[in-house]
């Protein structure tokens, strides 16, 4: 932990100073302080601690409380190693003791509707699939927040939409369903030196009254404090704006995802 | 607030008890205590705290660094009467001092990757959808827990999804951006109680090791714990799936959004 990030992590989240800003209360310090954790101890969790991250989950918001999310929580060691192979060869999803499946869930919907006697067309909508998917993801954030207050450190596993018709099958998910991400849950090796990245400048995300797409200096800014954390952290030498054109510059940077929407099909959705 | 929510904000959270979990730490006893708020005071923000907000919702996790959301931070009377208006009259959102529109924001990588020369063939795939809409509403959640821990009261304003252009021309949207939803912050008025709502019991939404479809009993529950909580409320005797059949038993119930694919179309997302 450098003195800057002792001193004020807003300027530590930013790769540079932010003026101006109100005082953070404890929760938004564990807000700011954020950072992916991918080495693990393999020590278990304590009893009760799936149940308290879930309670979290439970309480965020969701769309219209239609609470078309659930979670699969995996222990069982066999089941985490095929999921580190499913998202690509992520050893953390092995070696951590829990994984979470964030699941987009209209099945549990579609059962209820039909047992009502009413239609379940709406259920055929990319309205439904993006009720779906949001409610889960915003569930999982609350979770991943809630566990990084108990110390704990986590990563989101994107890496398991490569893959989301076998996935569906390893954990029995009927149609309907599909994970959206993993969240990998256990406590941080404390050999491995974790950091909170720079993000992109306020003055890129943060626009007033309407949106501003003169972004190229902070743009450029961000490219520099990337540089700079990656020099500190060893890493090579990558600005954002490269990492960006790896991932999304072409289908290969999608590693398979781009016949995610044909897949979810087959796993029930519909994109009306 | 009743008594038991006083002693146990986990079994207020379920209406009914859950025995087992670990002990919730401050940050836990935050995210339980979530309640959405429609009655706020006419007081502004104290200074800084938009930008105290929007440095919490950088530091939530996005996928693969990509960092594709923006936030459209709306204070202007005339404009936060007009969201109002589009959402459905939606009151609180003219009402309390602020409202962030929450970006799905692949219109900033397409001006990256022109300017480095390669193809945004990417962009028009679901998973490029997908991943600005969770990249968005992981911020939002980031941005809603802040708020709450200073005190604030706050509701997400998925009604905005049910005039997404007209919306984009208001704010001045660019090409392959659309707002996923809003969220309405400021101080919420003493004198109108609000209550920590119910959810469906984890033998529902939380699944061991694969998905288990037997959630009758469960959602029965949630049911009765739902009746249970309207009448506390004064709210008519509505079970949580007859809200469920209202919302998404018919087209109908998706307020318009049953055209949202060709809307967020015409906006320059694809769907391949």
């Amino acid at each position: 932990m450098t003195l800057t990030e002792q001193t004020c992590p807003i300027a530590t989240r930013y790769g540079e100073a932010l003026a101006g800003t109100a005082a953070p209360t404890p929760v938004i310090e564990s807000l700011l302080a954020h950072r992916s954790v991918r080495n693990f101890l393999p020590q278990p969790l304590s009893a009760g601690t799936v149940e308290l991250l879930v309670a979290a989950a439970s309480s965020a918001p969701t769309s219209s409380n239609l609470q078309v999310w659930s979670v699969v929580a995996v222990q069982d060691a066999a089941t985490r190693a095929k999921l580190a192979e499913l998202a690509g060869g992520q050893k953390h999803i092995a070696e951590a003791p829990l994984c979470f499946l964030w699941i987009a869930d209209l099945s549990r919907t579609e059962t209820i509707l039909q047992a009502e006697g009413t239609g379940t067309e709406a259920l055929d909508h990319t309205e439904a699939f993006l009720l779906a998917s949001v409610d889960a993801m915003l569930a999982a954030q609350n979770a991943l927040v809630a566990a990084e207050s108990l110390g704990l450190g986590t990563v989101y596993i994107g890496g398991l939409r490569n893959h989301p018709a076998e996935l569906a099958e390893l954990i029995g998910l009927p149609k309907r369903a599909y994970v959206v991400a993993g969240l990998v849950v256990g406590h941080p090796d404390p050999s491995v030196a974790t950091a909170v990245k720079p993000r992109l400048p306020q003055d890129a995300v943060l626009h007033h009254e309407r949106y501003n797409a003169d972004q190229a200096d902070a743009v450029a800014r961000h490219d520099a404090a990337t540089l700079t954390f990656r020099a500190e952290q060893g890493l090579s030498p990558q600005p954002w704006t490269a990492l960006l054109k790896g991932r999304l510059g072409s289908l290969k940077g999608l590693s398979g995802r781009h016949v995610l929407r044909s897949t979810l099909e087959g796993l029930g959705f519909g994109f009306r």
